[in-house]
């Protein structure tokens, strides 16, 4: 096949999983468990089989097409990224790395070879968090990180369960906790992922080898006051609830300035109840995202933030604070690095080491066993929004990668 | 009847009412032509009947019963309020005034009193502008402030436009037009709502005859800037729409409190989008309700905003106001005034004159016919919540007055 042919290929797949969107013209919308969603499981199905690959999904709707081995003894490489997105993202955040698995497979059927250990190729569940808070749920169930008894409970913003949400999808909430893989059922994992930030279009690269992904942590703040008339509560009688978040909000992105070390802080989602023109605020509701590459840095960060929202307290507001998400910086295997650079020296690629900014599933995954993480570039370094893009041929250097990395550790 | 007969009846009405809510236990939630509004409306129908009234509802909507008087070419005096709420508000913000309408209805009939004037008691839509926005809908259209051809154009929170809002309710978008009153069709309106505010309540007066109501504006600001990842966006790259939004949200209280004046201002509803808790916002748009009793002061407060919002153009952010509803400091009859306070005495009742805070469906009115406008007490000035609360004696006590100057005004 063609280096044209392969990239026209490549594009194919991205785009053609690319019509799955709840927000078609603006962006890639895909939540878990939606009609859409369950529309690109179906074509991603197929086109496992069309590679050769054996598919099942598992009790919460994880994807698995399998390669079979010539060794089925031996516990297989995992290969992949999620599918779900965040509300009008781009194709590639997730996507990238469900078709670097299946284009890698692509590549073993026409090359005809047949490993020694099994290869199965992933498409996840919920690592965006979109749907029901939290995020990365599909690798933190995988490796046993979450109680799949209480998973029935978490609600989207609708108030539909995720119970309620699995059955509609054809799955049994009563059964999640078959997702959960057996200790040492896993080989290896190995993620390709959007860059989403500038440094390798800056650079002129044409892969990072991600040696380290930032530690996260994810808050819910809410301050609650009192609702009222907007024209007959005198300015100085008011509990406006809004008014005691802004005072919070303005305050939280210099802590991430004044802290330094590559800290990021972002309030991302954010609810002013009950939400009238003229109706004083009762209730604000907001997430804060925290992230460095230091666990003490996400740690002191953490601490900050509730000092800052504990100052709303008083003058008739109260607040709480909810710890949602806590990663700590997460090392990846060494040894799968050094394959995945050698790769990329090998096919003459200009690749650097990173540490990730994005927590992938990758993070949850080398947790549980040996994991690599690789980049493509990301233009303008936009994701999460429609723009997100990534050239096509710059997707197939990184699929590359993958293939002969895959290749050399199967066997 | 006995004036605890009589009081029950009037709870029994509000509650019966009541019952039509999206959001039974958190207040009362009845957008215009929700399927709660619907029953709503059948119910005071049924009341409207029950009370000897002949009953229509015109092309928009607003319901009318008829109190047909002697002479029938008589204009009638109009009589009533709105049923529409925003969302969790409280039971008697608008049907306070439906239900004195009616309550008026069943003591005309008890008292077997045929007037020389019909008198119209009224029931309408879309005063909180919870659902199409602007709010004062149903009056402005009953009076011909607004553009009925283009009404099916406005939308709701979900996109839905009042046009097929209008033809699930049974009702013609094209003929919305029918609702508009010639010109002296109404000899007067009388309106009787809650205080919304806790003057009433600290002076321990029973009524407040309204003389003026403050002028009013409400603008829409839009602050948009780029999306991006929460983890891969350097602090220092952002163009984070929030970010602008939050200062300009921190000074908009202090130019109410600078300006003094009695004025207030609002931000009611606020949308952060895309709204992932990971994903930098790329647009933020919200509310701002301005009030106060002298026009100047709300123009003033108006140019102060848009210098505000002005500051946050730069650093990759635009901005846009947008004056969505601008209504001048309202006079109401100085003659119809003059009958409720004396009514008001005559009846033993603590009155007040009082500059109304809140616009009512009576502000519109004033412009169109003699207008009347009478408060009864809110618990603790609490309004637009669940915990919205008159003492039905004390709705009772306003009602006589309503009943006593309509008996003397229709003759």
């Amino acid at each position: 096949m063609t280096k044209f042919a392969r990239t026209e290929r490549i594009q194919g797949l991205i785009e053609g999983l690319d019509r799955f969107t709840a927000s078609p013209g603006n962006g890639t919308t895909r939540l878990t468990y939606s009609p859409e969603f369950r529309l690109a499981r179906d074509y991603l199905r197929e086109q496992m089989e069309k590679a050769g690959l054996t598919v099942r999904e598992d009790a919460v709707g994880n994807l698995f097409g399998r390669l079979e081995g010539r060794n089925p003894s031996l516990a297989p490489i995992l290969v992949g990224s999620h599918f779900d997105s965040v509300p009008n993202g781009g194709k590639f955040d997730g996507p990238a790395g469900v078709i670097a698995g299946i284009e890698t497979a692509f590549l073993f059927q026409e090359h005809g070879l047949v490993p020694d250990r099994s290869i199965e190729f992933i498409a996840m569940i919920e690592e965006e968090g979109a749907r029901f808070g939290g995020g990365l749920l599909g690798s933190r169930i995988l490796t046993g990180k979450v109680d799949t008894d209480s998973l029935a409970d978490l609600r989207d913003d609708d108030g539909i369960s995720m119970a309620q949400a699995m059955r509609e999808y054809r799955l049994d909430p009563a059964r999640a906790g078959e997702a959960v893989l057996a200790p040492g059922a896993v080989y290896a994992f190995l993620e390709l992922h959007i860059e989403q930030g500038p440094v390798l279009e800056t650079h002129g690269e044409d892969v990072a080898i991600v040696d380290r992904i930032v530690g996260l942590s994810q808050l819910k703040v809410t301050i609650r006051g009192q609702a009222g008339h907007a024209g007959t509560t005198p300015m100085n009688a008011r509990r406006d609830a809004l008014v005691g978040a802004v005072a919070v909000l303005a305050e939280l992105p210099d802590l991430a300035r004044s802290i330094g070390q590559d800290a990021v802080l972002t309030v991302g989602k954010l609810e002013v109840l009950p939400g009238g023109a003229n109706v004083i605020p009762d209730q604000v509701a907001f997430t804060v995202d925290i992230r460095a590459p230091k666990e003490e840095v996400v740690r002191e960060l953490i601490a900050q933030t509730r000092a800052v929202v504990e100052k709303a307290n008083g003058n008739g507001l109260t607040s709480e604070v909810e710890l949602q998400l806590f990663a700590q910086p997460t090392l990846l295997s060494a040894e799968i690095h050094a394959a995945l650079s050698r790769h990329a020296e090998r096919l003459g690629l200009k690749s650097r080491v990173m540490v990730s900014g994005a927590g992938h599933d990758a993070m949850i995954m080398a947790g549980f066993t040996p994991t690599g993480l690789i980049f493509v570039p990301s233009r303008n370094g936009i994701s999460h929004a429609p723009e997100e893009w990534t050239d096509y041929d710059q997707l197939a250097r990184g699929i590359d990668v993958v293939f002969e990395t895959v290749r050399e550790m199967a066997g």
